[in-house]
Parts: C-alpha cells; sequence; structure tokens
C-alpha cells in the first residue's frame, strides 16, 4: 500500500475545499494557534513513516489524552476499575449533567470529561506523584522522550473550568470522587494539557495497533485483550456524541481533542495522527475528519 | 482455526453456569418457547459451516430484522437516507422519548425502535407491496428460500405495542412519518415477526462479511462501502444500551433481538449466529453474549 | 368597587398598545378566527354584571374545558382520583414525556394534556354516555343551557393530535389507560371543543367562587373543601409553564385555552372572563394575561 | 375565631398518630436535633399571639432563609432581578440540572437552591457587606433582635455542599455567576444557618401578611405589590416539588425548610410558624404540613 501517496492527495485536495470549521477559542492557548496548520503522521507496526505538512509541530492534546490516563489506570487495576465508570457511549451531550444524575454519579465512559475524572480521581489515589508516573507511563510507549506538560495551558483550563468543576462536584456528591476536588482537577487539566507533534502521537498510539506490545521492544504494556478493549472503546466513544459518524465513514477506532488533532488506529497495520485547528460543530477536527475519512476511503482499508 | 472444537467447547462450558437470564413475557408467541433452547451456526465466506445444538431451529428474529429493513432501504436511497434517521449510539433508554423531542422526530439510529419504523415509512412509500418485496430480497441474500414473517407474532406485537405508537405518533407529530401509522406499524410488526434458524440468519448475515456480494454467486448486494458502513452501525449501535460492552466483549459488528438471537460477524472471515432465549436486564440474550465473548477469546480474533 | 369602569379603563389603555400575540394555528377552526376580537364578562357572587366588547360571542375553550371534567370527576370519585394523578406543577414542557416516563405514566396534573386524557379515560369507564352526561353537568353549573360541543373542532383536533396519541399510548404502555385509545381522544377532543361566550364561562366558573355551591340556587355542586382544592390547583397548574407567572402578575386562579380564553376567579367574590385569541410563546392569550395584570393592580384585590 | 383551641386540639391530635417523617441527617447540627420537638406560633395583624408546645426554642431555617434573601434583593432591585432568576414552579428535582442546562443557568425560581445562590451571588456584588447587612435587614422585620447566624450549621453545609457545589460551577459556566464561587457559596451557608424559634418566624413573616409594612410600625418594607408577588412565589415554588399539594391541602403561602420549619401566611390575617423536625420523603416537616392541613380545614379558612 502506498501511504506515502495517498498522505500527499488527500493533503492536497482536502487544502482545496473550504475549511468550515473554527478554531477552540474558551481559552487563550488554544485561540491564538495558527488555524492553517495540517500535519498528518502515520507509523506502521513495521516502523515505516509516512507523513505531511506540519507533522512535527507540537500541539495541545486536550481529550487525547485521556486514552493514556485510562491505559495506565486500566493496567493497573485491571476489570475492577468498571465499578466507577461504565463502557457505553455517551448520547448527546445536552444531557450528560442528566445521565450521570440518572446513574448515580458513574460516568458513561472514560473518554467523556466525567469518566477522565474519575479516572483522574483512581490514579491521584494509588500514585505517589500521578503528575510525573503518568507523564514516565506514555514516554515509555514508543521511543518519543520530549515529552511534558504545558503549564500554561493547564492553568487557563483551570481558570474557566466551571463545567468540569460542575461535573466532579456533583459525582462527588454521589461518592464517586475519593480526593479533594481541587487535587484531582489540577492532575486532569495536567493530562490535557500534554503536547505531542503528530509524529509523537501515531507513535505513542503504535502499541495498541500492535496487540499492547512497545512497537520497538515488544515488551508487553497492555495484554492483548486489554489492548483490543481499549481500542473498542475508543471506536464507540472516542468522538463525544460524533462516533457512530466516526465509525461510520472513517471505520477505525481513534480519539479525537479540542487542540485539532485525531489520533487512529488499523490493528496490526497501522497508527495515523492527524492535526487541524479547526473544529466542527461537536467538537473534531473538521480537516482532520475529512482527511481520515477519504484515506481510508482510497486504501479500501477500515476494521469492517 | 478449528472453529467446531472451540464452538462445542465454549457451548459446553457456558451450558455448566447458570441462565442469568429471563424470556421476553410482553408477548405470548415468545413467553412460550423453550427457554433451555441453544443453538449456534457459523459460516465462512468460503462456505464451510460449523454448528452446535438447536441450530436448524427457527426463532423469532425480532430487532436483528431491522438490519434488513435498513439494509434494503440505503441500498435503494444511498446517503439521503439520513435526513430521516441519524448514525449516533442512542445513549441510556430511559431518555429515548426526551432525545426524539431534542432531535425534532428524528431518531438516533436505524436500530432503535423509533428508527426502524422511519425505515419502515421510508419503504412503505417507495415500495408497491413493501411486504412482499423486503422478504424477496432478504431470501436473495443467501440460497435460504424458506424464510416467512410469523403472522401469530406480528399480531400480538400489534396488541401490545403502545410504546411503538407513541414513538411513530411522536415522529409524526414532528413531520418525520409520511404514511399512514397503521400502515406502517403493521409492516413494522412484520418485519419484527420474520422467522428463521441459526443457519438461515448466519446464512443471510454473511455478505456483510463479504464485502456486500451474495456469498455465493458473488452479485453485488451492497457496494464494499456500504457493506462496511452497515457493519459500523451495527458495531456502535446494534444492542441497545449495551453496544459498548458487547464493542468491549466481543469485538465484532453484531445485532440482537429480544426472541434471543444474535447475529455477528467478521469481515472476510465468518457469520455467526447464536440463540437462547433468555434475555439479560438489557434485553439481549444472556448466553448469547457470554458465548460470543468466550468464542472470541479463544479465537483471539476480533476486529479489534 | 367599581368594575365596570376599570374593565373599561384597561380594556381601552391594552387596545392602545401593540398585541404581540399571535393566533393559533395549528387547526383551521382556530385559524381563522378574527384576532382582534376582544371581550371581558365579570359576574359577581351577588349576580352583578360587567362587561365589555365581544363579550357575548362563544369561542372555543380548548384546555379551559379541562376544569369541566376534572371538577366532574373529581365530584364523583373523590380523593381517590390521585392514584391516576398528580397534583404539581409540570415544569417546562420540553420534558413532558421525560416527565411522564419518570412517573411510570402518571400525569402530574389534570390540567396538562396527559391529565386531561386520564380523566377522560376514567369519565368514560364510568359513565353510560360520558359525552352528554358532561355536557349536562357543564350545563347545570350556572343558567347558561345553550352550551355544546364543536363537532368542526373535535374532528380537525383529532386528524392532526399525534401528541395526545403519542402522550395516551404511553400511558396506556404503563397501564395507565383502561379504556381503548380511539374513544378515551374523541371524547377529549369533544371535551375540548366545547364553545361558550366570556358570558357563559364567568357565569358556569362562578360556583368555584362560591364554596362550591351554584351561584343561584345555591345547590352543593362540590363541597367547600372541594372547590377551594381545585381552585388551588388552578392556581399552581392552570396556565402551562407560565402558572408561576401568572400566579405572580395576577394572583388569582384561573385556566386558559388556545382559544385565547382565560377565566380567573376571586373566591367569594367574583369570576371574570377574558377572551382574545392571539397567544404568546407560552400559549396564553397575549392580551387576556395583560389585562387580568392591569385589572387585579387597579382593583388592588388578589387572593395574596 | 378561637385560634388558640384549634391549635391545641389539633396539636394533640397528631401526637396521637405516628410521626412517619424521618430527620434530616446530612449534616451533624440537623441529626442530633431531638426528632419529638414540636412547636407553633400564630401571630396575627392585630398582634394576638397563640402558641403551644416549644414555639420558643430556635432551630435551623434552612430554606426557610431563602425568603429573606430574595425580600431583600427585590427590594434593591426590583424586577430587574428577573433577569437572573425565573418565577415558575420547578417540577420534579430529579431533572434539576437538565432544567439550568435547557434554560442556560437561570433557575427556575428564587427558592430552589440554585435560585437562592444566584439571589446570594446579587447581594454579594451590591452590599458591603453581606452578611451583616441581611442580619439586620431580618432583624428590622419585627421587634426579634435576638436573632443570628450558626457558624457550626453553615461550617458542615460547606463541608459536604457538593450539590450545590455543582449547581454554582454550572451556573457560573453559563455567566449567571459574577462574584468568587467560595464567596458566594459562603454566603448562602450563612443564609441557611440562621436560627430562629417558631415565635421569631412567624413574628418576622408577618409583614407579608401585613400589605408588606412592618406589623408594629406600619412603616413600608415592601411595596403591596412586592408582598403580594412574594406570597405567590411562597404559593407556587414554596416546597420543592410538593409546592402543588401543600397548596391544595394547606391553601396558603409558606415556606418550609430541612430543619423542620414550616412557616405559612394568611394575607391581611396572620402568620404561623411549626417546628417538627422529621421530613416526609419530600423534604418537607411531616406533622408540620399534617398540622398546617388539618388547621387550616378547622379554621375553614383558605385564600381559596
Amino acid at each position: 500500500m502506498n501511504y506515502q501517496t495517498i498522505i500527499e492527495e488527500v493533503s492536497k485536495e482536502i487544502k482545496l475545499t473550504k475549511d468550515e470549521g473554527v478554531v477552540a477559542s474558551y481559552i487563550d492557548e488554544l485561540k491564538k494557534i495558527n488555524p492553517e496548520k495540517f500535519g498528518v503522521h502515520l507509523v506502521t507496526t513495521n516502523n515505516a513513516h509516512f507523513f505531511y505538512g506540519d507533522s512535527n509541530e507540537k500541539f495541545s492534546l486536550q481529550s487525547i489524552a485521556k486514552v493514556f490516563s485510562f491505559a495506565y489506570a486500566y493496567r493497573i487495576f485491571g476489570e475492577k476499575i468498571w465499578s466507577r465508570v461504565g463502557v457505553e457511549p455517551s448520547g448527546t451531550s445536552f444531557n450528560s449533567l442528566l445521565q450521570l444524575e440518572h446513574d448515580a454519579g458513574i460516568p458513561r465512559n472514560p473518554f467523556i470529561n466525567a469518566g477522565a475524572i474519575v479516572i483522574c480521581d483512581i490514579l491521584v489515589s494509588h500514585l505517589k506523584d500521578p503528575k510525573n508516573e503518568l507523564l514516565d507511563f506514555v514516554k515509555g510507549l514508543s521511543d518519543c522522550k520530549d515529552i511534558d506538560y504545558c503549564d500554561k495551558t493547564a492553568l487557563s483550563e483551570k481558570q474557566t473550568g466551571y463545567r468540569n468543576a460542575a461535573l466532579i462536584n456533583l459525582m462527588k456528591a454521589f461518592g464517586n470522587i475519593e480526593n479533594d476536588i481541587e487535587l484531582v482537577l489540577d492532575f486532569y487539566f495536567d493530562l490535557c494539557s500534554i503536547k505531542m507533534s503528530c509524529k509523537e502521537l501515531s507513535e505513542t498510539f503504535l502499541f495498541f495497533a500492535n496487540q499492547g506490545k512497545h512497537p520497538r521492544t515488544d515488551a508487553e504494556i497492555l495484554t492483548l485483550s486489554q489492548a483490543k478493549r481499549i481500542n473498542a472503546i475508543m471506536q464507540t466513544c472516542g468522538f463525544y456524541d460524533e462516533a457512530g459518524e466516526f465509525s461510520y465513514k472513517v471505520g477505525l477506532p481513534g480519539k479525537s481533542g479540542v487542540g485539532g488533532g485525531i489520533v487512529a488506529l488499523h490493528p496490526n497495520k497501522y497508527s495515523i495522527a492527524v492535526w487541524s485547528p479547526r473544529l466542527n460543530k461537536k467538537g473534531n477536527s473538521y480537516r482532520g475528519i475529512q482527511f481520515l475519512e477519504l484515506f481510508t476511503t482510497k486504501t479500501e482499508m477500515s476494521i469492517f
């Protein structure tokens, strides 16, 4: 499969069309990004690399980082994690608080905000130094070592994070948060502030496509079953209330973030990261989804 | 892969455990089924067959039949079908009416009741003889010709179908139903009453695993893209509000019905049908899900 | 208190301002009303009459008639009626179906559509000839005998009443409707079609202000306690999701209908009916509410 | 009317029946109250006093105090207060967060928690020393000067007030909270901690029954219209999702608190306070409501 040619063709085709998305503006750190940025990086389980555009420029992972925190917590706690969070798609966002109320403070899945906050709470309960230990875990997923939090972004998030504060307080009222609210939110905002380039992002997600094993050393990060299960959750819950449409159009497990990044993977084949800052109405990268739809159409390869 | 051995092993293992499900009792036709029935049939794209138990006994498809009506409507109308129905998972069932209200009468996806009713309305609008034309379409999917509606089941459903009548009336109030309500509901209840054996069910679904082509004649029933897309919708929406858990545990696209049947498929490999009448709390076959979870674990094969 | 002077002053004052309401247009019978119609009639418990404008022209009572059906059912069944319907305000209309779902098919109060339908079901169960018996009850409330249903209006309602059909089917699914759906809806649409003039309406409601007794004959129609209790329900539930605002601005128990009528009453003093067809966004007569607010301000009399 | 005799008769009658309520236990300060306490105090606009039982013992006002903060804010800001809070009953509590979401952070009325928090925010914005100024306002309503906050109760509330924190954060996300969240919640918890006896409570509420004027000095605290309007809001919104039932059974405007107190008033006649700590399922004093129902039945006097 000539990935490079297809990546270039699709990228150029997309750039001819109008980008109808809008850059996330609720915090300065996201608002000031050049909206014309566009990068792609694909890495195969055989370590072949294909890329285009601004693929080496770092951007804010935002919700994509929730997959890291979940993978780490799942590795440590296994199936008992499901007493604190569910595994079902969330339905439309307008009733997220109704949902929490109905389900007595148990979030629908670990990739919506409420769920990721619960995962942070679990890690805060069990790790001595959550912030550094999580970062070490992420660095250990690939050979990318130059990965870090962005304090400015985390601070901005914190200052406007009232809706997240509402979620965590409601869950605390139901007894599903063990630690001090400030402590958990701090860790959560740090988590979302991690920055990576498309290259780094595709490389750190490659182990999900590699049966849970480190792509270079073959060391087991997650069991085969665990890796498959996280892929399944990405498939059903990775794109807020656009998960069904992404699955329908693209046909790969993946995760997006309001920083404009999307990562997706084809089990046993490759991991791919796309970055384009303007978001569609559901909060996913407009061109990122467009790119991946055309890419899987042209490669005629999806998990379905 | 020795499918036959694994099917037998898993079936026997399951029969040693307690079946904690309960048979659907809202209509006589379902209530009077022997709850101990258990059948499995797997057919590969190479026409190899593996089976166990009551795999030749017909049962009521119920919601499984919604995949047929949708596939038929999608083949005829293509992407313009999405102006009438969505493609997102439905979230929890407790707010299905709130959802319809919020989305102005557009159901979340074609596999929840409201969505399947809209698909029936579309077919009623465009077919001369919907009941017979749909049956011909289903018969044409494989070499199974002895397939029919069950009038008694359809009649029972109709007599107690007040919740479905509530759904269709609400959608009609929003202008998303074109035809006479009675006419559409009649067709819908007929659809759900179709009976098949595990053998027939796995055979008629095999084209979804065969790139949209008839498994024996290679005639195109759906395009490759269409077949993949329906598989994607089954993956995210095939099991009511247990879709995430099925995806997580089993890792295959599939569809269940309250008659106790489940059909699932591995693209380019096989289609498999299981039947066991007792249902779990979410309305899916208790042993059917148990079987498929163990089956994909032992075969170590899923789409993820 | 010089009611006549105040009625005339307020009426003239209102006619100088813009009527920002819109006539109900979902059925022909309402749509074709002259929107400039405006009538007022006040009758005291001492049988003094004051009126203005089109106070002798009949209009469609619509939801106002729900007070008659409830009063009749309450007189017959007393407090046991509360096993079928609640007595609480309904909150916003957007979640009426969610409410029914949450409360297992028990409507919040007898004056929302779902509640009035349940009351019709109760009457259909217990009366030989509900339509005529109810009409006789209404005629017996005062000396107005020229009161009747409007078949054309009832028919129009029926042909577009999909939302009401959704409500009754949902309640039937929960077991809160005993009779055939068609039969109950027919009676419900007849009920809403009753026509009266402001004069007739104020006279038939006067017994609520007269301790439950017929204003001319002093015969007990309801006990004092029953009359007070229906007044209390009108106060909290009489104006859809504008009940609080009406109570706040006007300070009297009352009931409105989409035909543009409003009836209100001051216990032991008077009953007053206003009619002006254009409705505000909550479905209540724009000028009717405006009139009553000014009227109770100028008279400096309300129940608070 | 012999109030004293009726108060004593009803009190004794009630004490013979089983108190099926349960004392509020979410904070120590409420949990440790003797559940057998029972007090009543009625004061007329003519300064006649009638009482029974523990009518001079102070208890925690809790939500009753929300009427004071609202009255004070309403006096200062008049009708423009309605841009920040609504005037409609809240429907059932299970969807309070859905409601806030639907109404973009505007609470339904000033007596539900969210609404009272917004009123606190308004007072914090406009007063130099909200805590003392409010207390002075309350002391000025009658001749009761020995009224104060209870620091221990306020602190306990604060430590477990996660649901209130969820509400205020959600409203802040919608832009309906101007001040620092901690500051507003502190004031809110102080407000709810005010302690009074039945005697003090009935005396401070008497001006609502006295056309807005101080009962001894006749000084205007609120205009007649303002007093009537607050009475109307108490009538429709004073008892959480039991407002309709209270209105139906008792027929007076009033307000309850989880400390077991209820205050009610008959315009131009009297104000009455009852205290009995055990609460019914809706969070209102079990015996308090029972008492008032029998009291208004025996006096045959209600606003309806």
